[in-house]
Parts: C-alpha cells; sequence; structure tokens
C-alpha cells in the first residue's frame, strides 16, 4: 500500500479529532473518509486506534508549529506578529463554521487522565511549542525565564479562547485573546 | 425515586465529565458510579445521555460559577483574588493527580461542532461566567467595556492553562495564567 495511504489517514484521523475529539472518532469514520482500505489502518498502524491517536497528534503538533513562525517569523514585530497569528486562527475558526481549531486541546483534555501514551503525545508537542516559541522570543530580545512565561501565557490563551470561541460561535475571545497576549509582549520588549 | 437519585447521577456525570469528556463516558458507567438503577435514567432524563449532558453542563457550570466569588468577592482585592482563585484551581488538579480540571472546557471542545443542544448549555454557562465577572470587576472600578475583556482573558487564560497543565502534569502553566491575568488587572484598576 502507498505512503500517501497512511498520509491520508493522518490527514483524515487529523480532521477529525479537531471537530469531534478522539473519543468521537471511529476507526471506521477514519478510514472511510480518508477513501482507503479498512486493512490499511492495522497495516500502517498495529497498534490500532491508540497508535494512530499518538502518531496523528505529534503530526498535527508538528505541522501547527510551524504556522507561528510563518506569522511572527524573525523578520515580523513580534507583537505585530502575534496578532497576525491569532488574526489567521481567528479567520480558519470563521471559515470552517467554528469547526477547525486545535486538536491536540481537545485530545488532551479528553484522554490525559485515562490515555498515558497519547496525553505523552500532547505533552510532546506542548513542549515542542513552547521551545520554538522562547527561541523566537530571545532572539526578539526578551530574556530567557520571561520569555518562557510569554510564551506559556500565549500557548494557554489561544488554547482557552478556541474553547470559548467554539462555544460561543464568536471570534471575541481570540481577539481579546490576541489583544492581551500582544500587549504583554510589548510591554517586555 | 429520590430526587437525591438525580443529584447522585449528575454528580457521577460532572465528575466523569472532567475526567475523560462526554464522548468517552457511557451511561452504564455514570449510573454504577452514582449507585443508581439503570432506570432511573430514563426517568429523570427522558432525552438520555444527551439531556443528561447538557443538565450535567449547566449544573456544574453554575456550581463552579460560585468559586470565583468565593476567592475575589468584593471583599477581597480583586488581583489578589483572582490569584488564590487560580492557586485554588492548582491545588485541585495536584490534589487529584491532574485529573479535575473543567468538565465544561472538555466538553465545549469535543462537542460544539456535533451537538448543537449541548454546545448551547456550553455558551450559556460561559456567558453566565462573563456576565458574573463583568460585574464584579465593574464594582471593583474597571470601566465595562475594559472589565469585559479582563473578564474573557482570565476566562480563556483558565481554560487554556488546564488544557497545558493536564497535558504536561505541570502547574507550571496555571501559575504563569494567573500572574498574567493577575496583572492586567492591577493595570486596569
Amino acid at each position: 500500500m502507498a505512503t500517501d495511504t497512511r498520509e491520508r489517514i493522518l490527514d483524515s484521523s487529523g480532521e477529525l479529532f479537531r471537530r469531534q475529539g478522539y473519543m468521537g472518532t471511529g476507526v471506521k469514520q477514519i478510514i472511510e473518509e480518508a477513501g482507503a482500505p479498512f486493512g490499511s489502518l492495522y497495516h500502517f498502524f498495529p497498534g490500532g486506534k491508540a497508535e494512530l491517536g499518538a502518531e496523528t497528534i505529534r503530526r498535527s503538533g508538528f505541522l501547527y508549529g510551524l504556522l507561528f513562525p510563518e506569522y511572527a517569523g524573525p523578520e515580523a514585530d513580534l507583537a505585530t506578529g502575534v496578532r497576525a497569528f491569532f488574526a489567521g486562527a481567528a479567520e480558519t475558526l470563521v471559515a470552517t463554521d467554528y469547526a477547525d481549531a486545535c486538536p491536540i486541546a481537545t485530545v488532551a483534555l479528553e484522554v490525559s487522565s485515562v490515555n498515558e501514551e497519547l496525553r505523552e503525545a500532547c505533552a510532546d508537542v506542548f513542549n515542542l511549542w513552547i521551545e520554538g516559541g522562547v527561541a523566537r522570543f530571545v532572539e526578539a530580545g526578551i530574556p530567557r525565564k520571561r520569555a518562557r512565561a510569554l510564551v506559556i501565557e500565549m500557548i494557554a490563551a489561544l488554547e482557552g479562547a478556541f474553547v470559548l470561541s467554539r462555544a460561543l460561535r464568536s471570534i471575541e475571545p481570540l481577539e481579546v485573546a490576541a489583544e492581551a497576549v500582544a500587549g504583554a509582549i510589548s510591554a517586555a520588549l
């Protein structure tokens, strides 16, 4: 079976986790939406749904981690870049009828107390984001300790704003969070 | 069947939703942990799991809403009260091995795109919290528009910090979020 079948399965699980979480997504639905034969699931993921879940989290997390430098890379003013990053998230949320936010947060809340393998995958992603963010914030001139606090504040603000924005069907929480984080960054610079 | 059976069912579903979400919780488990007869579920909640879910969200949300004024009521300095509120949440999280955070956020992320009845219940809870918070912040002397932004920032920071803290098994995100929000409140006062 071609490797692109594996990619299609992971794209499908990533999208379904974003919209309805890990527990609400069956492997049958993942395979169907990927247009893949059922046997391909256990061919590529012998550990079944948990292995596919962990790989989905790590892969989605890595891809999402690439979005931040697209908006707030070294060429941009950091506070302006952070505002653009949040605005991009808000735009995607509205364009997808408030469905596409972050698949990691949903899974992290669902599984952190019941599945150690998946919790560790979520923790690895958050640590990757924190490390990448700290490097960028330090480069912008913020001392490392303050940079770490600001990056954690930013990720928490984004994830929490996604929770509120999806439930309220409003981008107000994302707009508020963006201003709070950008203001804190400007004050630190 | 006694009304306290209904309360026990709602206590049980509230706790299970906090730990493992709505989709990962079966009605059989809710009834068993409540020590209730199976028939009592449909006696008290003719609409089944969705009706029980919506009632759980509204009831948990109301009870959680009472926690904030316990820490940050009119007799307390607002920024100090907010720090104590976050510290209380962190203490509970550690005491429950990072399980007991907020049942509303987990359900909001799981169901917002797939179950309108439950999404509305989550939205009602968040709006209740926002309104209660705005009243307290205005009373402390913050203009209404700024108060609304600060309250949304606070709730988003708390919910997002829960996501990170549960996945990372660390209260650092809650501590960082508390300082960020308390600092913003002090600046606004």
